[in-house]
């Protein structure tokens, strides 16, 4: 089984590291950690990421995986990004995103007519990219895995783990990472959060939002 | 602020991520990613880390913090890790690990008389760097926290933020990050396993754990 992640400028880390701690302990998995050139990939977080193969070199992909982050905006309008993301797509068994990274595959075409969810700031717009928005933690469509915000796709990975090798795996490497969540504080979706909280972020990412629907139509407008 | 996690080869980098994913966004975090050396880290999962600092110019910790791994049976006996270790614990506000760091921290003699935690399965050798061991997800004792395995880093990333910035910046931050978790098992510690899984585990870590045994012992006599 040939994982395969995007890598690309500004992503947010753990849209990546999360279900790369989980996918990797797969029995027979080999990952890929593919991006556009081979420097290292600034992300949101300090951490720059090495790639271990470019777009030219990378082994055909069973289990497509993109994270999301602030960098999709840019990655969305990539030319080079977008065909990688559709030849890989097409030959994998396996189309997923974390995050944000849903609107990448949106943008290669892949969510058209299929059931999807995202971080819940951008949720309303995967209606512009044809797909039909699910408010739920992970969400499946036929082959296609989509998790929501960031720490989301710990979830997803042990939904896919799941599906490619079975519960009883699943469960043995949820033991070994001790996956047994206790967050101290229940405020991490927009129907828990006290209100205030919500529209300060709400208010946080609007800019944010505002950017990414002049990428995406920018993004539109260059396919055309 | 200045958060300085260690990084050293072979860590699990989910220990390291999800705890930089938190603690990064602090208002005024300034975050050291510090390394014997400046070349990639190899970690247990595929991708390299770059660390941004050494420990000959890695600016005075506020907040140390020590990721776990199979490598710390060669970084528990490494001189110049654990002379960091002493030397940044000592300045630090608060000093933390995240799954078998703990065990980097005893090593450099900031366990002892404490309450702690670490992996679930090398739990009782927390008494062999003269901790007291404590079951719990995160673990707090005057200006040490600890955290469990893996996963339990991010559960312990908001306790701290929590604690550094109040609870109302931990809360948008776990927004942020949509840190709602909805596991789809119910398998993530010892008594929440099945008793298979459970023994099938430690069948798996048992070799590891005696290897741990042996580098802790000669790490002691290191020091003599």
């Amino acid at each position: 089984m040939n994982i395969t992640f995007l890598l690309f400028p500004n992503l947010t880390q753990l849209d990546f590291t999360g279900p790369l701690q989980v996918l990797s302990r797969l029995p027979g998995a080999q990952v890929a950690l593919a991006a556009k050139h081979k420097a290292p990939v600034p992300t949101d977080a300090v951490l720059t990421l090495n790639p271990t193969h470019d777009f030219s070199d990378c082994p055909p992909t069973d289990l497509l995986c993109i994270p999301g982050g602030f960098g999709i905006d840019d990655a969305m309008q990539d030319k080079e990004t977008i065909a990688f993301v559709k030849r890989e797509g097409a030959r994998a068994s396996y189309v997923t995103s974390v995050c944000t990274g849903a609107f990448i595959l949106g943008a290669a075409g892949l969510l058209k007519g299929k059931k999807a969810t995202t971080h819940w700031a951008y949720h309303d717009e995967l209606k512009h990219v044809g797909a039909e928005p699910v408010q739920a933690r992970v969400v499946r469509d036929g082959n296609l895995f989509t998790g929501g915000g960031v720490t989301a796709g710990i979830d997803f990975a042990f939904t896919l783990a799941a599906e490619i090798a079975g519960d009883d795996v699943a469960k043995a490497i949820q033991l070994g990472l001790e996956y047994d969540p206790a967050p101290p504080f229940h405020a991490g979706s927009p129907d828990k959060a006290a209100q205030a909280t919500l529209e300060a972020m709400t208010a946080r990412y609007a800019p944010r939002v505002a950017d990414f629907r002049k990428a995406l139509a920018a993004a539109a407008q260059g396919r055309q």
